[in-house]
């Protein structure tokens, strides 16, 4: 099937969910934020992995969903941790309300997720629930990585990866190994497309990463040089403290905590010359392409005819090659 | 088996439960909320109502634990929301640490508590994780409600009741649903289980909020008179409003706000003057009997051996007559 008719699948299904009415209170802001949008890729990949093994997808769909709920009661309250403003250009919860709401908003989304689990077939529930259960707990250790990180002076590239890894990619190996663990596929087949996500879940964060700063700005959704500007601790920033002279990391430490509107393109434009002098590109593009190559030996392990096998790999390299 | 016995078994099961170790930042919070005790009535409850069916309740202990473990997520966001200090008196997560530690803590307190369910035998999976679910979101939504009061002006005491039945009183009786269900009782046996504990639940959260105004000081736990300082609208306070004639209308709404520590007692004996006036804790004693009666209805109704009800029997009436 064409990725977009499961996309309308996912989208139909997500429509039709009812998280509850009273109070309103509650119930509001659950529905503004998974009304916001987004490219719903974790659900698209349990269907896409479903499909491999059974084309009637049908019994994958709430399933699906649930992962996009999961995903979104993560965001609900990364937002409230992160203080961030804007969510796909819009008020987040805690913003448009307040931080109480956007709380227990979170709470009844994890528990709505686990809800939409328990229709899996019975001989199944356990295993998908235990694997979705190990799966939420590292996202909330990445996340908390994450705010560890930023406090600290010292992160290394190794502890970045691992961070990564927990806060974005075991989901999208979880979304995968699920859709295959629904329809029956053998339990190697499920444990390769679940390291085939996770590593091109790290591939594609380091990407994200890459494209922050050589990016084409037509093409890229965000600011250029947004991460530079907030002095985030990214890939690239991580191996450039590794292996700065003096006089280079004097001029890193110079511009932290500089994020005026004004000295923006001097910032972006100092950063970056260092990251140019350090190859910092190209060493970012060999990790990226380590991480694809491990991705993709994970999925070439899968014992499924080449045929069955298309969407997905298009897909991937799709996603590979995207410079936006 | 004596309740005593019973509770030395949650406590030890409690102290073997492993939430996880890296980032120490995150599990050291949750260890600390599960190492500052209570009374853990919610899992004595699953096993009291497990004990009821079979001597042997082993197969309870780890889902008696998940009903403790999410309680104490609970307890961790609510008191974000409230703004409180202290918990059990000690710090709270979120003053001890800080909001997101409490927020990111609770979320894997929640995901653990349902691993802890994931144990119950397959036959029984899926409906105690649907009973637990919607129990879960109905706690969220009485503290939503809770938050609501707060903020309106007018509050019915039939409003007041659905919020504290959701908020504290579904859980008692998902505890007793619980217990009954792991040992195979009969559907109408664990509904009527289910139904005394919401009923009890109620009865005693009004308890509380009489012992708050005419509890003895030295029995009770917390400060006599402590809702009247803080302006709660507890059942009494909002039995006075519906009742109050113009003039005592006036003196209630003339010490709203005023929470003044030399004050204290002035308002305090001002407020419960009025009540004496109305009749208040008569008014409130009869509710609490009303649910109290309607507990034990249900609970007559399962069908068991008086000798196996004895000691459920006995807390309850030993529930309803502490002063303390």
């Amino acid at each position: 099937m064409d990725s977009s008719i499961l996309s309308e699948k996912i989208n139909h299904t997500l429509s039709t969910l009812r998280y509850g009415e009273n109070p309103a209170e509650l119930y509001e802001p659950i529905r503004y934020i998974m009304a916001l949008g987004g490219k719903r890729i974790r659900p698209l990949l349990v269907l896409l992995a479903a499909e491999m093994y059974d084309k009637d997808v049908e019994k994958a769909l709430l399933p699906a969903a649930a992962v996009e709920v999961f995903h979104n009661f993560t965001l609900m309250h990364d937002d409230i941790m992160d203080k961030a403003p804007l969510r796909r250009g819009q008020q987040t919860v805690h913003e448009k309300w307040n931080a109480n709401t956007a709380i227990l908003g979170g709470d009844v989304m994890l528990v709505r997720a686990y809800q939409l689990l328990l229709g899996v077939e019975s001989d199944k529930l356990q295993k998908v629930l235990q694997l979705f259960s190990q799966t939420a707990a590292e996202v909330c250790e990445g996340q908390q990585l994450d705010m560890n990180f930023e406090q600290r002076e010292q992160v290394s590239r190794e502890e970045y990866i691992q961070m990564i890894t927990l806060k974005t990619a075991v989901l999208l190996g979880f979304s995968l190994e699920l859709g295959a663990i629904l329809q029956g596929a053998p339990e190697a087949d499920a444990e390769h497309l679940k390291a085939f996500g996770d590593n091109i879940g790290i591939a594609f964060q380091l990407r994200d990463d890459l494209l922050d700063v050589y990016g084409d700005q037509s093409k890229f959704g965000k600011q250029v040089g947004g991460d530079i500007l907030s002095d985030k601790k990214t890939f690239l920033m991580l191996t450039a403290l590794e292996q700065a002279n003096e006089q280079q990391l004097h001029i890193i430490h110079n511009w932290r905590n500089q994020q005026d509107d004004c000295i923006a393109a001097d910032k972006v434009q100092a950063i970056t010359g260092i990251y140019d002098q350090l190859s910092i590109r190209q060493q970012t593009e060999q990790q990226i392409d380590l991480y694809f190559q491990k991705a993709m030996q994970h999925f070439d392990a899968v014992q499924l005819p080449e045929a069955r096998k298309r969407t997905i790999r298009g897909l991937a390299l799709q996603l590979m090659e995207r410079d936006s």
